[in-house]
């Protein structure tokens, strides 16, 4: 009862069925709630490349320019590959759908799972990177940034347990301040550069440094796809919008794409323009940020949005992540729990899951975000390749007007996105070989479960016209500890079932035991009593013993029931002064017998 | 099963009641399993001395010399009238007991309550202050003070669940040590004061310290009484000794007064010599070794035995609150759950409480021993107090030979006793409070449960002649989701019992009803199908409604008993898999209805 009230207070009324239509999203707030995984990529697409490029020195800087166009056209060929997609499955379900239709249910399952852990590390990277925008501003904090990241997950986790609209209202302000606030530090920072703000020693574009290989150039490229990561949310998300969902998630889509395309470069310019290099402390979008209005009320407002966008990143896997883990369990490869409905219309299980998950990530990796975040990007190039390859079979199959188009651009998208993958294995083996591990063995689950649902299923069916309910005898176990008015109201209720009722007293001396047959002798109710004596201190072991015998005797033509009596107490505090007995027979009982234990409630008056 | 198993690793095999004769203490192990908390009490009775004259300066250390006397002196009485008690009563019971019997229930609960609160203090406190004697020879390990301390706790609650002997014979073996080793320390250290190691300034014996108040010298006084907490320990236990139970007990009282008064009297002259000041680092112990041996081998083998027999000491608690908490439910006082002895014999509840409830006093304290010592103290000297007390009653009450010179062994006892606690209120009562808001809690839970039971017993009672079970008819609903095996077994069981069964389906749109009612049709179990539509994806909901509507219409002249079919996996990880909206129907059902809830068991055979 009180939990329940709580629950009320912390999520709210439980809503109806019907009003799942009203939880639908139109285009602007769709910006806000799926985008937002995707644009706050610009808060560490551009560190990442400087990371990388620092180790050959301040002077490679220059190559972060290149590098990052290059980012810009692989954003434009997943844009194009994606809205093909989005017309193509109206009904939404990315990567998993896309794969397991054209590739196969084994492919579909590793696109699947591949995207059930990573949005999994969406959460811990979203997470610790805004913690990273707050403690940039306040050094002080940093000490503190697991436990900041921890909390802003638990709260996301109470939002998303409310239901999708509220969250979107209360989220779409933050990420169209966060939009306008990035482009009034490109356009600020511009115009401080054109009136000679740059950093005096930059290495000019097309400086030759020595020790620039190719190696490190892909390593760079790679980190820099890192800003990639999120767009493929709104594919997945397509029966959440208004109707016609094809069409706002398509505008959706391309609205996202140019947007996150104007602020990555332009954060990347500025980056080189400044000649800032990567610190440990302090994120690069803060010292642009810094270096552009000073560490004045704009600079502390944009950390502020900026932590804000990652950690409405963070959201977009609560919105995603249940979905996909509702049509595995449609499905029978995860369990049927994360199809369940909570009273708020959204997934539970699966939003808990992933909180859960996420925040065992987070204090793992001590809310590092520079180790996270390849293992995150490369979780999304699996799906993004499979997604494309299938793509591809599906235009070879269907052939529909102008599929030859069509066909081109997903496989130049599967390539690139293929390519990459590759990239990411070749020149960060040691930071993403975790995802080759945890694959599998996500896959082998998958595999698990479904065998085990299909089995039950088989074992579970039944003939319509053959197989009817047997009617059997009746056997009624009562487990007594005295006479009492309890025991009394159970003997009624065994006797109101059956002639067939044994009480059974455990006694550990002969005193009581005597005292006990003759008590019962007396009151005589009907029933006979069957005395069991335990050198052992304990109640259940003979109990258990007897039943044995009891089963062995007459399963074949009885059921076997054994009653245990349950106070129901006025307060709930009175609950931990009795039941105790109950409870561990119940516990032993239970997994052992093919015998019904049936709980009758005894209701206290104090 | 899993579970099982890993019990029996951790405890050790079931043992039969009659071992419990075997787990009796003979007097040397009594006096290593009893006495630790006494003998650990010089590790810093010496030192809260110190800590209390320093606030008057250097000057003021001489007074823990005349200090220390006195307290020997209350040792002294202390044991004489606890003597006296062991043989007045030989089942123990120490002030709990005494109290109850000579001064009326209320002061025997106030007398029970300290104590409790007092024995979670003392696992508390030797703990922290064993992790004091580690942290001095290990200053690195300062900071992990608190950890270490709960690891200690956790373990020595895995000894005592495993059984009392065992653990007796494990830690027999420090506390012999300890002892020899603090002798050696004190022998070794009047060597070297007699070859001129003195510390070079000490002030003198008589000394006139011009800022020395009474209140400083009272204060300290009672200080030093902290080095006695833990002598009451063997008077509550002599039920756990060998046969002649008080005889043995008696002598081990007073042997453990006279190795307690030599080794405190000879740490408090050896610090006073040294001039040794207290410090927040390094304990007085410590200090004195260090300067005695050097940071040699010695050294780390006393501050070792120090630290392990201040964690036997927490052991004592472990024997004497489960014993008292017993008592204390037998009274009806506690919880039934404290009298279920665990399979080892051991009263596990006791065990298990006791463990909680200090780690948390540790952590809330951050295992600083210096505030936790005050409470630990008074709340010793509250049923010292009232122990003596009720013992004087006993012997005016009951006048037996030579009454007249035990009255006043124990008026002296009383009144000793009683001025320390006075002293306790009077001069520290600002760290000293917090008992003072707990006991009032603690006895109104003691008498709020006693009446509770009291109640319920009068309730349950019943009238062998009188009162006969009533047998009623039964209606039987049980829950369906889909025409299976299982629900052909629940609706077999169910008819089985009565021809009043009744199956119902909750549907969520027209098309799953429509078909589900076809399909009955067809099967035709001869059970009548009831359809509820649940507009809220609850069903829970509707369900309760429906038992609801039942219960009104049926409730005189039917038992009401629902069937939830419970899958019984193969492998406990399958259990995740299934039974959720059981689990849930059983949540929500159980404490609303007065109906029999049937868990009716299918064993999956994959």
């Amino acid at each position: 009862m009180m939990a329940n009230r709580m629950k009320r207070l912390l999520i709210g009324r439980p809503m109806k069925s019907k009003e799942l239509e009203g939880e639908k999203l139109g285009r602007l707030k769709a910006l806000a709630i799926l985008s937002s995984d995707a644009l706050s990529s610009v808060a560490y697409g551009t560190e990442q490349i400087l990371i990388a490029l620092m180790v050959a020195g301040f002077a490679a800087v220059w190559y972060s320019i290149p590098i990052s166009i290059a980012v810009l056209g692989l954003l434009l060929i997943l844009i194009l590959s994606y809205r093909q997609t989005i017309f193509a499955y109206p009904m939404g379900g990315g990567a998993y759908v896309v794969a397991k239709n054209n590739l196969g249910t084994t492919t579909g399952l590793l696109a699947g799972g591949s995207l059930l852990i990573d949005y999994i590390l969406t959460v811990a990277v979203s997470a610790s990177a805004g913690t990273d925008a707050i403690t940039s501003a306040f050094p002080s904090l940093h000490d503190h940034r697991v436990l900041i990241a921890t909390v802003v997950i638990l709260f996301l986790t109470l939002m998303n347990l409310r239901g999708v609209t509220e969250s979107a209202s209360v989220l779409a302000i933050p990420i169209y301040l966060f939009v306008v606030s990035i482009f009034v530090l490109i356009v600020s920072g511009v115009i401080r550069y054109l009136t000679g703000g740059a950093h005096p020693d930059i290495p000019e574009l097309g400086t030759a440094v020595s020790n620039v290989s190719l190696f490190l150039l892909l390593k760079a490229f790679s980190s820099g796809c890192s800003a990639l990561t999120g767009v493929e949310a709104v594919s997945n998300a397509i029966p959440n919008f208004k109707q016609p969902a094809e069409r706002n998630a398509a505008a959706t889509l391309v609205m996202m794409g140019l947007i996150l395309g104007g602020m990555f470069l332009g954060i990347s310019v500025l980056a080189y323009w400044y000649g800032i290099t990567p610190s440990h402390n302090e994120t690069v979008v803060s010292q642009i940020a810094a270096s552009t209005f000073g560490r004045g009320f704009l600079y502390y407002f944009i950390q502020g949005v900026t932590a804000l966008i990652l950690f409405l990143a963070a959201n977009t896997a609560y919105s995603a992540f249940p979905l996909l883990a509702f049509m595995l369990a449609k499905d029978k490869y995860m369990p049927h729990a994360f199809m369940v409905r909570g009273d708020r219309l959204g997934f539970s299980n699966g939003i808990l899951f992933l909180a859960a998950f996420s925040i065992v990530l987070v204090v793992l990796f001590g809310g590092d975000t520079e180790n996270l975040i390849p293992l995150y990007a490369v979780g999304v190039f699996i799906p993004f390749t499979l997604s494309q390859l299938g793509m591809m079979v599906r235009w070879v199959r269907l052939r529909p007007k102008g599929w030859g188009g069509k066909l081109a651009i997903n496989t130049v998208g599967m390539l690139t996105t293929l390519g990459i993958t590759l990239i990411f294995i070749f020149t960060k083996f040691s930071q993403v070989w975790m995802v080759f591990v945890f694959l599998p063995v996500v896959m082998w689950l998958f595999l698990r479960i479904h065998r085990h649902y299909v089995k039950v299923a088989d074992e579970l069916r039944i003939d319509l016209a053959a197989d009817k309910p047997v009617i059997k005898g009746s056997t009624v176990v009562v487990p007594v500890a005295g006479i009492t008015r309890v025991v009394s109201n159970s003997i009624g209720y065994a006797k109101s079932l059956t002639d067939n009722v044994v009480a059974v007293y455990v006694g550990f001396d002969d005193d009581s035991i005597e005292r006990m047959e003759a008590k019962w002798a007396e009151w005589n109710p009907g029933v006979r009593l069957i005395v069991l004596r335990s050198s052992y201190r304990s109640i259940t072991r003979p109990l258990l013993k007897f039943i044995d015998t009891v089963e062995w005797k007459t399963a074949e033509t009885d059921h076997i029931t054994i009653l245990i009596p349950q106070f129901v107490t006025k307060h709930w505090w009175q609950h931990i002064l009795h039941n105790q007995t109950g409870l561990l027979l119940r516990t032993y009982l239970f997994n052992r017998k093919d015998i019904v234990i049936a709980t009758v409630p005894y209701h206290l008056k104090h």
